[in-house]
């Protein structure tokens, strides 16, 4: 498995570059605009052919690179089915497998976050790996206080989706604030401060209470967002 | 297993926690001096018994947390046997296996950054991934020009070490400095631009050519990590 995370300080997301071999077919999960030449030369220098470029929700921090992806190599834009982003080529729902050579993503709705969340694991015969946007973060989970965010279900996005995954599936973030660029499904459920000894209801308490400012690009991020990231 | 991949953005230094369970044994590599408390937060949160901190080699460029982790938590400080840091407790040499609950390490001498630089393979039965120290980075390789470096042993351990390694093996660095967190053996061997398609002649006329300044904490870090980070 060839696998890049790559971090953007700006908006400290995180973005993943998959493929099974040099030489063959690629996905790219939550790619940032800024960053467009440093996803096209790793493709170029393993001669990969990007398939598939997925944002797991609308990002209000940054601005996608979907466009600029599909624009640039004829890849195939992917959002869940209830994504506002018309742009997208492809909307996918519950259970569907996303397939590049030798890579199956499975989505997986995960609301609370956002309305129209998706998280993806990574070949779901075996999972190894699940990419869990904003909805489960290390050591912590996405706000759940704008864009049709909501506590309880977020609660029942981690705890009866993702946390049937197996305790070794390791947990890819969209984002980190302080420096640690992964975790793991048994981890979480041990050691989330949000989570780990605490109740539905309490957790919902947490989340409604935590009175967060709004992300700086929101009011940019969002609309170029709907556009697939262009700006036209 | 529980892992964490730490970034201290000063130095683009990743440090790596591992363990096996909630509750068990941890090991840490390179870890960095100013998040010392980071890295016994995630021991306390996860219950876990620091039995080693490791040092790949003597760090030009940060201050080691060996030091504080041995009297924080009475784990035992390892370096190759090369290194002259008279500070450590235990002294691997190539091929020696370094235990965990769950965990195996093992030590390969890489010479060529620094001519005390070990790589350790994790669970070298079927290796799963490689803590490489400043030998072999993401499209790069850690320079040769001071500490006993040399580009002909930094080829040998690369090429002729590191390269026998499953080319699935993940690969992960001591440092990167454009927010790329792991790269693998096989994609290394396509895509490393001073070494894919190269010669030992060539890759050492590159490595000898690059006239990089010194590290700006040189003068400071390589004394201070020769005491395993005590200041005193």
């Amino acid at each position: 498995m060839l696998f890049h995370q790559f971090f953007d300080s700006t908006s400290s997301t995180y973005t993943y570059v998959l493929a099974s071999r040099a030489g063959g077919e690629a996905l790219i999960i939550d790619p940032v605009k800024e960053h467009l030449h440093a996803y096209l030369g790793i493709i170029e220098r393993l001669d990969l052919r990007l398939v598939h470029a997925i944002d797991t929700h609308t990002h209000a921090d940054h601005i996608t690179a979907l466009g600029d992806l599909r624009d640039a190599t004829r890849c195939c834009t992917i959002m869940g089915e209830r994504s506002k982003a018309e742009c997208v080529s492809r909307r996918v729902s519950e259970g569907e497998i996303l397939r590049a050579d030798g890579i199956q993503l499975r989505a997986v709705y995960t609301p609370g976050h956002t309305d129209e969340s998706f998280s993806f694991v990574l070949n779901p015969d075996a999972p190894a790996a699940v990419f869990t946007g904003d909805v489960l973060l290390v050591g912590g989970t996405g706000r759940t206080d704008f864009q049709g965010g909501d506590a309880e279900q977020s609660w029942d996005s981690i705890v009866n989706k993702l946390f049937t995954l197996p305790d070794i599936t390791v947990v890819y973030p969209a984002h980190d604030y302080r420096g640690r660029t992964s975790t793991s499904i048994g981890e979480e459920k041990v050691a989330n401060p949000r989570i780990a000894g605490k109740s539905r209801a309490e957790y919902v308490e947490i989340m409604n209470g935590l009175n967060l400012a709004d992300p700086k690009m929101m009011d940019v991020a969002i609309p170029a967002n709907l556009r697939c990231g262009r700006r036209d």
